[in-house]
């Protein structure tokens, strides 16, 4: 596989003047992708029915000329003023009902049916123009779903695909009120046409309507994606991709990836640590400039995962690129640092070093105006170099001095469910549990102990790739899954809140996990300051389940009752461990799975590809270890 | 009076086939109670005027059959949804202008003619069943009236109803204006017409408006709930009860239960002191899995006296139940973690300790589905024992074992009024200022100095059975209890903020409180990192006044002001001591009062009955006092 | 200039019996003018068209025979109820769509052009009638625009007004398109119809289009002022003022104040500190009942600056009252302490220092009913003097002794912009970067050194009265500024962020700041917890520039990059620096300038007149300084 650099690119920002010198700049820091045109709707179609074609011609081959490789990107999320004169209701509604209105970007339904035509309608103008463009290397459909909260919509569109939906899914009301236990409180339902969206609610609407309509609003993302990767396909045999996001977990890409021929995903290490990801303080502080030193890893085996369902199933080894990454500070976080120096570099690597075939920079030039003016690209507003241009250089000139190598095999491999994600959010139970996070504390000991981990998606059916096996916090073991964990000859952790619910979002009779000798009795969450002590060291944090049953106990909480419980090949977790507790249990797993986990410094992380082991210092100062000292924000690789 | 336990049941959420083994189990756990029907709306009457009433009486019948006492109730809490197709108005609006939709409970306005039309019908219809029937013993009319801040609607039909409300009460607009003062800000109406609900104002409303629209609002509570059990009384002539919530003061109690029996409270203690107290987060620690050792008590004492106004005025020794009692970790609060072992048994004995005549469990089987999956009950939603089952077994077990007793003589009354809560949460002045958690304050005071306390309304006009009174935060004395008070022979202290407003929610000229020597002539509040010491040790925080005036000066602030003044029987207290200083003045005047205050260790509460003193450890460890040890979650009692 | 005292009146709320008496202790206490008439509307125009003027020409005749100078306000801030059926359009919308009801006061849209004549129309009667009167002295104009976040208004009137703007200043849809950047996200428009208000989109709307409605919205405040000054210029020679607020920066002071004759401001220092103002919570405790040392000098130097305005450019020296000065408790912060003894004599005497012609006490007496029935006034709600009374009587006497003086010539001019505030609340990039708090950064560190401060417009064209200049966070240096900075002679700091952005709201190529030899070419903004240190002491916090060229670099940050650059009369701060560094800066610069900064202990202030040194001492403990003990709360003057 061969590694590759790039960047985004808005000819339509630009005077044409200096498109050319643009692309001579860009193949000159050695860069070989140049994405363009996923917000140029207004450019190409400045009122309705009337292509303008020309500009995006003469800057394909502008770049193209130049020996970069386009990356063409579908302009849907991005529709022009017009298209609310053609379709008025084509916006989504927000959760108290107000209307989600023009000026922005991604002001659209994914239920919308006239406007889900509207997006094919420009996939496939665009694939009848450019998919045999020799330039065009390269699809992307829309940009970053499910940003901006985009996913769920409460609008008139929603409300009627919803009930088509259900009607489809239970056939007959009373089967619905029957699997939703609508008789809980009266709110049987006698037709489809009474059931409204479970927004403005008195108080909270039932979880398995609620689950139902996340469901239902996923599959809406998968279709609006489909509708437009079909007209490219019956013109374009180049690789369609998607961009997406950072702990973005409203709908299943398991599901859009199966339609894609790889995933990519934007990733901004700075604004995330700042933002969106539980930290202490301390270490908010710490990593202010390089970002959390384990969320780009578990994004990228996150995604080289959904690359992997190209197939319509899971294959290891799937294709992924960071379609855009961070060069210097950004325009959205509450507070926006500069990387510190080697940052731009080091995050490219980690991104390789976990199989990514391409990382583009976003953005090629900082633009002076509209929104994301604040947001630091390769170039400084002025065309002068920004930090970066120079770090980018310096990897396009170490990946040329690399072998060609995919990844290593997976030590481990971690399941991880979008439905999950949406049961916890709807029913949380204790307000700090998500399912993302409980996701991310497995990973992060995976992690300090030097394993490389492969990202499963639930319905996974072979597990024999892999010495160790976690299913933390998945709600339903999948009939595959079980059937796999059943003949598994590893080491299998499942748990906390794994195995706890039916497909309803009912807790099963007989209660689950439905593992030999191991049932969760009872159930109960934790304030932050409030633990329970394991015996072995650290502690239970957040949520703990009381087990019973006949089956083995290899771990107990100092008040005597079971914290993992089960047989050598299958256990369960009772609780969720603090961060030193989950490196220890991952690590006794792991020694017993035959694997040699260590026990990394902070801040300092690893990573094997096929040829190589890479050491990752996000900390401030240098690191030594294993007899190697690694820069601060250095980057050191030797052959395995 | 004898004590008795009981548990909710939900006939129609289980097959018919377990609820002859239900039944006999309850029996078999000492249960004497079993309440049903409050949320069956949809299964009794699925269709507009089509009652189903067959699966009710073999429920009632076997629930009889096996020696349970059934509580029946009416289930307005939750109509159907073709209810909406009837009367599309009846939902209530939210303080933005929102409908507050179908999809959960409560949906309903109290100011909606039609609706409170269909309530009465299906209470008139359960009691031409029911009423007679030798099972039925009790009725529960609703279901926590103003859970999910249901009181107040900013509705078409509250808008109506409340124009004819302040015609009736001021008969001219001319009167309204001087009332309300609405000269301040040219806010003059020329008819009552003119006049809206006193929401979205560009600034706060008048405050009379909005104490107006409070007491509207409440009132409509009182006719809802009266025009059930005008239905009930006809044909049953077994008591009517409703359960009422913990720190709801969004209506007056006082007035619903003239039209009752007895009162009920849904008691959730663990819940309540992770979300709805005031505590330091050292006791939300200590107390995690006990509850605040205050709260139950202070709303045994206050249903306890609303049980006692169903002579149409306030007679003590009132009658009151637990009608839903936390077994387990609930689903509701931000975090819910499992009560400490005996927590079950301790709860139970602190109500009937307090005059509870009944405790019921909530619920007896676990739910596994809906909103309230995650909420314990007596049974684990695989019908297997959960851990409160044993506790209430051995509940039973001690009853059998103890005399019926009736409460100890009161040593305290506290006055408490939901008026001054609607006032104080309309102008808190100071932004921590409620009522109810002051009144908690006065009450913890006692409770440490191991007082028995009766919390009685505001129009009380007999003291005399009471050696000490307390009176914070009531806005006005009324005529009564004016009255009394000018007469009474034992302690009585004021304040703070108390008698310091008319009626029409202004201040009265001459300033208040009208007391002998006493005048209140400048008012702070202070953030809570403030505070004005006492010379006496101790100090005032969040609230002060300057007092002025001839009286004796009893204790003051070390900045020379009075902090208690007025005369030996009647003083006015000048803030809100901190809880050190609120016992130290409480002990006092109890000892001026020939009472015997003691000083409890934090955590350790005592309460007498007629025949004993019960010792109750909420503390997480053994406490020793007074001679006796009483192990952690422990309950003592001794002959008095 | 003479000092003087006064306060407000409302006739109509008190009986006419009194209003004698009270015009009789008003002139005894030392007041000279009385404010009336403001909120009187309803009382006024009872009914459309019909005016009672009786009452009014009475109250007016009973204080000016007793002396008392009458400020007249126009009632527009407080439009009678009928005036909503002759303009139901005419409410605000606030900007998630809902309109700003009647019941409190400020329900009016400024772009509303009936209610925009309906202000011309009574303003117009009340000048016909009174425009001569002999005891109207002044005139008020509307009251506290601004205030309850209603300069912005989301209605189909502003919708319609901002389209009209937009059409007359960019002419056509491509030059806004272009000047906005809407090629970014496809935002183009094809004709200024198709244009909403920037609100209610899916993320951030354009920051150029919601600067551009910022300024629709600060010129319709212009306009609506302006209407009615019009018609009273037309009848009354008599001064006309306006009373703005504390850190209201939503409309541009300064361009209001061309049409005005003296500014005036409301001044609440205690709620101001607790509510309003950025402080630890150790400065908040220590000032507690003092207010922030340098809030209410920021203020009057501010509004001293506005009163300049009245010749349609800036003239030191301005003219400005107090309008309305807290003088005990208020009813609207968090938490309202009564004030030190003290302070009310305090407040007015920094006031006077700092130039104020006059100091009216609100309220004279406390009103006991509606809104603000909590906020104490001169005399208590019985008409018992309350403790401010005595304080201003006082301050009538030091007047009488003290000669009449203007202000000293200011040290530093500080450059404040309303624009800036603008563009950084809608562009913060980092979260707490606010222009006025940086503003009093600058302000704070001048006052601590001693200077004297005049705050100067964005537009100022003459720079030679001051050794010093000081303009942080000025987005867009203006022409005239520009070319007064390129002659001065004395000591200029710019920034940080100051000439970095276009009027466009875009960055500027070449990027800012067009100093010589100083460019910034990289912006980062830090969390609360980070800095960066300075090499001289202190360090930046908040926000920190990268600066490259060739200028004199006169202080590094101790990572080695300039954090002040130049040359000897323009300089460039790449920071925002803590408060000592600031201190540190300003004092260094100060020197250079031929200044003699001294360094003040913590809450004792100084400020020169032509005549005397004033040292005021905000602590609660009496302070000693350079040979001087001022008590606490405690003012001290020296002839100069």
């Amino acid at each position: 596989m061969r590694r590759t650099l790039g960047s985004c690119y808005y000819p339509e920002h630009w005077p044409e003047e200096i498109w050319a010198e643009d692309a001579r700049r860009m193949a000159e820091a050695g860069l070989t992708w140049v994405r363009i045109g996923e917000f140029a709707w207004s450019r190409l179609e400045a009122t309705p029915g009337h292509l303008t074609w020309d500009w995006l011609d003469r800057a394909i081959g502008t770049l193209g000329g130049a020996g970069l490789k386009v990356v063409l990107g579908t302009p849907t999320a991005t529709p022009p003023r017009w298209m609310l004169d053609r379709h008025p209701d084509m916006l989504a509604i927000d959760e108290k009902g107000r209307p989600r209105g023009f000026g922005s970007r991604r002001h659209y339904d994914f239920s919308h049916a006239g406007y889900r035509e509207e997006a094919r309608r420009i996939a496939r103008l665009l694939a009848e123009r450019y998919g045999r463009n020799p330039h065009v290397h390269a699809w992307q459909i829309d940009n970053e779903y499910g940003c901006h909260y985009t996913t769920l919509s409460w609008s008139e569109a929603a409300r009627q695909g919803f009930r088509d939906w259900l009607a489809q899914k239970y056939q007959s009301p009373d089967a619905l009120n029957r699997a939703w236990g609508n008789v809980f409180w009266s709110m049987d339902y006698a037709t489809f046409d009474e059931i409204d969206l479970p927004n403005l609610t008195v108080t909270e609407a039932n979880p398995a309507h609620r689950l139902d309509f996340h469901r239902y609003a996923s599959a809406q993302v998968t279709l609006f994606n489909r509708a437009q990767v079909e007209e490219i396909r019956k013109l374009s045999d180049r690789p369609i991709l998607h961009n997406y996001m950072g702990r973005e977990t409203s709908f299943d890409h398991w599901q859009v990836g199966r339609d894609l021929d790889a995933a990519s995903w934007d990733s901004y290490p700075i604004g995330f640590l700042s933002d969106r990801l539980e930290n202490t303080p301390e270490r908010k502080a710490r990593f202010l400039r390089q970002g959390d030193p384990d969320n780009q890893a578990f994004h990228h085996d996150l995604y080289r995962g959904v690359g992997g369902m190209g197939a319509g199933r899971y294959t290891p080894g799937g294709r992924f690129w960071i379609m855009e990454q961070q060069p210097g500070p950004v325009n959205w976080a509450p507070w926006n640092p500069a990387p510190l120096p080697g940052m731009a570099r080091l995050w490219a690597w980690e991104a390789f070093a976990h199989g990514a075939e391409a990382v583009l920079y976003f953005r090629w030039r900082q633009a002076p105006f509209a929104q994301e003016q604040m947001h630091a690209g390769l170039l400084r507003p002025d065309s002068a170099p920004a930090p970066a241009l120079a770090e980018a250089r310096q990897v396009a000139d170490e990946i040329a001095g690399m072998p060609e190598a995919g990844c290593a095999p997976g030590d481990v491999a971690l399941v991880f469910d979008y439905e999950s994600c949406w049961a916890w959010d709807i029913q949380p139970q204790g307000a700090d549990f998500d399912g993302f996070r409980l996701a991310m504390s497995a990973y992060r000991a995976c992690r300090r102990a030097g394993l490389n981990v492969d990202i499963v998606p639930p319905d996974i059916a072979d597990l024999s790739p892999w010495p160790m096996v976690l299913a933390p916090g998945v709600m339903i073991l999948s009939g595959p899954l079980r059937a796999a964990l059943s003949s598994y000859t590893g080491r299998a952790l499942l748990g906390p809140r794994t195995d706890v619910k039916t497909p309803d979002f009912a807790i099963p009779v007989p209660l689950g996990p439905r593992l030999e000798g191991v049932t969760s009795v009872l159930t109960e969450s934790l304030p932050p300051d409030a633990s329970e002590p394991l015996e072995a060291g650290g502690a239970f944090r957040h949520w703990r389940e009381w087990l019973e049953g006949e089956a083995r106990v290899y771990e107990r909480t100092t008040d005597g009752r079971a914290a993992i419980m089960g047989a050598d090949h299958l256990r369960y977790l009772a609780g969720w461990p603090d961060d030193d507790a989950f490196h220890r249990i991952v690590s006794d797993l792991a020694r017993e799975a035959g694997l040699h986990p260590v026990d990394l410094p902070d801040g300092l992380r690893l990573r094997d590809t096929e040829t190589h082991r890479f050491l990752l210092n996000y900390n401030p100062e240098p690191v030594t270890w294993d007899g190697v000292t690694i820069a601060a924000a250095g980057v050191h690789w030797t052959p395995r």
